[in-house]
């Protein structure tokens, strides 16, 4: 039923060549890269798109509600519902930019935070690495501010909604729907 | 507690301008977009990075366990264990893809299949979206094909030992942690 060998492969890829094609700092930098497998075979043009690190953040309220905003997104075209996000800027630590951000985007303070991993979005292309976090005790402090993208505004719901949201595929952005999962299975341990 | 307007905004963005810059096709396609919010203001060179469809499936095995592959990763320069994964091909329907990639990667078959829900990997930028699969009753039938990109080798593991795994943030590749956690909620309820 499993083909694992007993050793585990350990060998990596080596870059032979990289070209720098789209740079669109600091949003987004676009390579191609050639690479030499273990075997010795060369893979050309293997793309590769750095997107800056991010954090996002599964914030329970002290009334016990998470915290959520809705914005347009150009991806789908549409309004999402999705947790507090935003990029981690050049030597900030990411749980600064995670307090950053969660009071920039929601108004909101929390009094307790937990980290809940780092997770690449493209294995293969990279497409930036989120770090997801939990933040408990959450208080608003303060007016949400809707931010450069245009009108941007603040929902609470109870967690039941939350998981009935998340179950039913409601959630459609990934790095929202990854860190529900965590957040709702840490708050439930 | 709650800044949502009573009607919520339902106004999109419109795109004046869309530029290619990269066309690696059919693996990636980068794209500068001029765009016009509600409020009249223009945004230039907004990337989008297109890549294709792709699926993802939480496997469990008749024995229960669940299938994951382990491959070098580029985009982490290590080893992941990751649930079996693979392009929607153009024209292909994506559950057609789930049980071919599912034959292909794991070498399994599984006699029910449910759907999970489709999530897009970046709200602004794309970065493909993900249809996430619930396989179950699944069967080894053939070996796995290693594929074209090196070594691939399938694992099984205990639900419990998929949990911890999760839980820790060991599967960093995020499509893996977000179907993972999707499917745990799916078998427990």
């Amino acid at each position: 039923m499993d083909n694992a060998p007993d050793a585990l492969d350990t060998r990596g890829w080596e870059v032979i060549d990289r070209r720098l094609l789209v740079d669109r700092s600091p949003y987004a930098k676009v390579f191609d890269e050639d690479v030499r497998l273990p075997d010795g075979s060369v893979i050309t043009n293997f793309v590769r798109v750095e997107l800056p690190p991010f954090i996002i953040v599964f914030t329970q309220m002290v009334d016990s509600r998470i915290a959520f905003v809705r914005q347009y997104r150009q991806a789908i075209q549409g309004y999402t519902f999705e947790l507090p996000a935003g990029h981690v800027e050049p030597d900030e630590d990411p749980l600064d930019a995670a307090r950053r951000e969660l009071r920039e985007e929601a108004g909101i303070e929390a009094s307790d935070w937990g980290f809940l991993g780092k997770y690449v979005m493209d294995a293969n292309r990279q497409c930036g690495w989120a770090y997801v976090y939990l933040a408990q005790g959450g208080r608003q402090v303060a007016t949400p501010d809707p931010g450069d993208l245009g009108v941007m505004t603040l929902h609470l719901f109870d967690r039941d909604e939350v998981r009935r949201m998340w179950q039913n595929g409601e959630l459609v952005s990934a790095p929202t729907a990854l860190a529900v999962g965590l957040g709702l299975e840490k708050l439930a341990t």
